[in-house]
């Protein structure tokens, strides 16, 4: 379990697999972009491990974070996440965004850490079903996704800030100190109001 | 006042002089690296705006956070935030690093977001007092504060992770989007225990 | 003059005036990237300043540069450029691109450093006009250049590859070394052959 | 053989083994901040699998450079690359710098891509030996050769420049292009003149 009040959990403290993981640092930067509230509803969409899900549940306690995962690896790994670190808040939906979105309730928050070839159905359903005060985080490790993204919103006349992080992180090699990087990702912010 | 659970509140909420401050997306990732709990006694050491001070007490509702400044323009910025952030548990101390920890209790947390002159001797008095499973975050935009801290700590056996942080950030330019570059700064996080 | 075989004018050596600058690391890489020949027929779109113009010149002394800008204040800055290094084989064409493309002779390189509302009219004329073994280099410092630049050449199976480049320099503090970030750039590098 | 008047080779065209090479993008930035005349002296210390020799070899035609490299592989590496550019003003020093350095002709240019230990030594001999009017560039993937390289040559009084460079290169994934990234590297670049 994690004892602390900060997100930040250390990536190899999940259960993983072979599912691609939202790295600490972005998980940490994506998570305050989320603006969480203690009640907040939240969709974590392409979940992977659920670690961004497990992170938002241990903040918004009286609040519920849907969990959609379209692979049964992912599934299975978003499980033992949710029992390892205690949460009893995350709902975990196995199926494919869009489809997946339909019945759930309106979400105050969405995280998109990953969207496949539905991007833009993905996006539609979002910004219909999105709550007025609401926010939307999209993570890209691709040009497409954040240029795509990014404008998809501006167009829409939502509020949307892109930041571009790049981290790179010590490793002791001998008496020296080596920096290796961790590739770039696009964090695409969205907010309906101006 | 911050109505969110998350860290994160944006550079322009906070009353700012001329003092430097650290920026949004290095606050959130310090804040993180402090994993701080609900009761964590902390020193901002340098605390600039306060803005790091801030954050941290909204987090660790039930603890103190001491925010060190040495400059008169500082400690005025610091009352003032913490007035429009209305927190209540953050102890401002008027005075230089390290005289002006004497005497301050011993801390489970501490942020060093800047240390002039007197780096090494700062960093004595933090050791001596840091309690037995305390975390030290220093931020540093100097090639030497990065290398000098690192090492000043691996020398000392504590455990050592450095990250270097990139970010630039999206700004409009007519139908266009430009990414515009903070500068990069060093987080250096160290804990006693391996 | 410049008196070294190797590209990388110090950006201060050049006249400027307000006139946006391709600084002196993107410039280098951008030229590398432009894989010039001794005799290359080279087109520089949006020339700025010409410093481009005149790298390109002093590497491909037996070619020929063409330097395309509409500015008038451009145009003046290219002029006294050329004549402070000296260099005698840049053609200045005063004008809008791409119609002030059209009568150029073909040809083996273009380097795009700016392209405003009429990027792909231009690309659709460097791609024709290209010769067989011809190599482009765009320079990005918008997501919509970076995205749309490689995806208009990647579906016309042109070879492309897209760096980012996140560069900071050193400036002297006091007796401590700060870190001075330049915004990001992409550059673009296409090639006909597979 | 390498056909174009411009450094930047790409990695995959040299020999390689199991030794450390310098990237393309920080192989030309290095290449262009040693300043290459057509006749220069060129030391490149730590050679490795000699592309920085190679590509200094090709730029200063009527110079030499001697390439000191203390493995064995490496040599073989360096001659293999030699021969396979074509380059005839290459002279390998197989052996241990500082002592390898003792009786080679003093330098216009020196590159150190790799210090092992004794990197004060190194370039005490360096300052020594270095013309009136040379160049120092120094490659540091470390905290530590980025920090001291810059200390040592700023306390002796020489101008120094240290820039950090993160590059990222795109790569296909099916229709969407990725960023990946190289780790930072440090080049830190001292003249002798203010």
């Amino acid at each position: 379990m994690w004892q602390y009040m900060t997100p930040g959990i250390p990536d190899e403290y999940f259960v993983r697999g072979n599912v691609p993981m939202t790295k600490e640092e972005i998980r940490v930067l994506s998570i305050s972009k989320l603006r969480l509230k203690e009640d907040s509803v939240v969709w974590d969409i392409g979940a992977g491990t659920g670690s961004v899900s497990v992170e938002a549940a241990l903040i918004s306690k009286k609040g519920v974070v849907y969990s959609i995962e379209k692979e049964e690896e992912g599934v299975r790994l978003i499980n033992e996440n949710i029992k390892k670190f205690n949460v009893e808040n995350v709902v975990v939906v196995g199926g494919l965004a869009p489809d997946a979105l339909l019945d759930l309730p309106s979400p105050d928050r969405v995280f998109i850490g990953g969207t496949g070839d539905k991007m833009y159905q993905i996006f539609d359903i979002v910004t219909t079903k999105l709550k007025e005060d609401g926010v939307v985080v999209v993570n890209g490790i691709t040009l497409d996704t954040a240029y795509s993204a990014h404008h998809y919103f501006k167009q829409r006349l939502f509020t949307v800030q892109t930041i571009c992080v790049n981290v790179s992180v010590s490793k002791e090699a001998g008496n020296k100190t080596m920096m290796i990087s961790q590739n770039p990702v696009y964090i695409i912010t969205v907010k309906r109001e101006g």
